[in-house]
């Protein structure tokens, strides 16, 4: 990367971590087998492969054996919903992916407050006798709201408990994506009394289109990839070898830095965030105040054109986005700015800023001037 | 890879070609933008993402807005098969992910002759008025039998165009998947009359669970993977950057070596093959012996343990396959075989040795040399 460059916009794109590139080298040219070939030396490629599927599952309190690896969230995420026939929970404020994949089934999507926090009374409230998931992500990708998953899981366990007690035995699974939130999160399956977890590579500085899907023994996974047999016959195709890798070597950086990280974003978001609600006394901070992403800032600049800033930013090397980074080139408002009763002429004023790895104290405080400048300019330039 | 050994399983897995690799290596830690961001860095890598897929598409004469990237060939023939609901024909020696996408229908599986040759009239005989979707291999992945896919997409034409003439407008679609043939033969779609094609990276010498599926634009194909709304919704998630570029680098070297590279594995191909029959005249070769891949040899040693002797060839560094990469950890006979009626006694003393980039006029002689040995060996202590 351009070494002017300011990059805001971590919840989009992480770029690969140097020592993850580095696990992943040997198996491009050199181990480079198909790990289902008989011969050691592909036999030793299959055994690094699980290494590392343990490593990840280790970070997650969960077994490598209960682990799908897929291409990615998205695959994950559809593969979770193929896993039921019957009606399914979900919130208006989810990933694109969540609600495509719940499009399918007879769904209800309850409503998130003004934080973008999707209660368990809300779930509770949409629970039907014949509900089979409720998937809620762990951190909305847009607001970094944190979800109060440990509240739905137990308002999912008391249904499925009053189920069985009546000896029905219509399955109901929690999952959640919790790809926004592993590297700043602690994500323990166990803790968190979930059954399907989707986890994504490429947003914790591991490669693109490499992700998992975790699913408790006790789930039913329906494969839509058959083939080979591969990954229990619930995904098949050659394995992404050197891919898998560096998942695990990125799953194992996160949970070694995660806490001094978190606390280090925080501090750097949070004297952003003052400094420019100082400056800006009627921006509007949306998310959870007190329980969002220690990376994530999204802020409305009401009557502004968000576009316009995005772009002037740019041109000094500072890049963010206006919204998540999958309606961002639709040209459309987000979905969850509009869940949360944001006006439009304030969400239309919005800029997420998400920090990571190639934040620093120095560029924050660049970046935090540049925005201050800009915005104050595109102010000046509608007021005239 | 270890310098000692010798490689001859590439239908299997290729490493990665040094120039793929530099090609990718910009988008892991640098280049690193999701290609949906609004901002200039992350437009030009949509761009050069999309460079890549016109330089895929040119190879095989396709346009690239035809093109679905998917990750790898097992989840391209998946998305081949969803797009038609009715009966579908294939042979019974077609790749496992082709076997079980099928199952998946009403299928009709035609034989092969006893070289793996699937005949256009058996494909016709098998066609039925519901029949939506025939699917024929561009080369079978163990013997190497090219297919006669010109005589069939000419059977289908024609039961298209009776239809048309009968007002009827059930769709009928051929689809082929070239992964195993298209570093040596010319894949050009409209020449081959197809209607969709399956293509895989990592056969290639592009990085694993990489492919795609070109669907001619009267394909109407039904995504199985939804969200973001990627690849014109057909298939979500964020793009896979580095390795559809590394996949576009490797295209472009196999049209541009092809020649050239079938000639030399031809020359290498057949010279182990006449050593290895001189020596052993009850060695029986399978596969086309008119129409075969370049790279492939299919030898079966009658009443030997061919387990024992590729265990053997392996603790002197040649590396081969005794079936298809898939079934082989399996313990099972190949399907294959079983299908073109080789006799088991001479099914289970088979090696298939696949030559590619890493084949040499000199190891080849010296893998010949040692598989000399090793079957000699091998024949003298049953024979104790």
């Amino acid at each position: 990367m351009n070494e002017a460059v300011i990059y805001l916009d971590h919840a989009a794109a992480t770029p690969i971590d140097a020592k993850v590139l580095a696990a992943m080298q040997p198996f491009f040219c050199d181990d480079f087998y198909n790990p289902s070939a008989p011969y050691a030396p592909a036999i030793k490629v299959r055994r690094e492969y699980e290494a590392a599927k343990q490593i990840i599952a280790r970070t997650i309190g969960a077994k490598s054996d209960d682990l799908v690896m897929t291409a990615g969230a998205t695959e994950s995420i559809n593969l979770a919903f193929s896993s039921v026939s019957g009606h399914v929970v979900t919130s208006v404020i989810e990933h694109h992916a969540v609600l495509a994949a719940a499009k399918r089934h007879d769904a209800t999507l309850v409503e998130s407050d003004e934080r973008g926090v999707v209660s368990a009374q809300s779930i509770k409230a949409a629970l039907r006798p014949d509900t089979q998931l409720v998937s809620i992500a762990l951190a909305n990708n847009e607001l970094g709201t944190i979800q109060p998953l440990r509240d739905i899981a137990e308002v999912v366990r008391v249904e499925r408990e009053a189920r069985l007690a009546k000896g029905d035995h219509t399955p109901l699974y929690f999952h959640s994506d919790a790809s926004q939130g592993v590297g700043q999160l602690d994500v323990n399956v166990a803790r968190l009394g979930l059954d399907m977890v989707t986890l994504n590579a490429a947003k914790v500085y591991g490669p693109k289109q490499v992700g998992l899907l975790w699913a408790a023994p006790s789930v039913v996974l329906s494969a839509s990839i058959l083939g080979g047999g591969q990954e229990r016959g619930l995904r098949s195709g050659t394995e992404n070898v050197a891919g898998v890798i560096g998942f695990g070597k990125a799953m194992e950086l996160a949970a070694a830095h995660r806490k001094f990280e978190a606390d280090r974003l925080q501090k750097l978001r949070d004297t952003m965030q003052r400094k420019l609600q100082a400056t800006f006394p009627d921006a509007v901070i949306s998310g959870n105040q007190r329980h969002r992403l220690a990376g994530h800032l999204h802020i409305s600049f009401p009557n502004l054109d968000a576009e316009r800033v995005l772009f002037a930013l740019e041109s000094r090397g500072v890049l963010v986005a206006t919204g998540s980074a999958c309606a961002a080139n639709k040209g459309t408002r987000s979905h969850v700015l509009t869940a949360i009763g944001l006006a439009p002429e304030v969400a239309d004023g919005s800029l997420r800023l998400t920090f990571g790895h190639l934040s620093t104290e120095e560029n924050t405080a660049q970046a935090t001037d540049f925005i201050i400048e800009e915005v104050t300019k595109e102010y000046q330039r509608s007021a005239k």
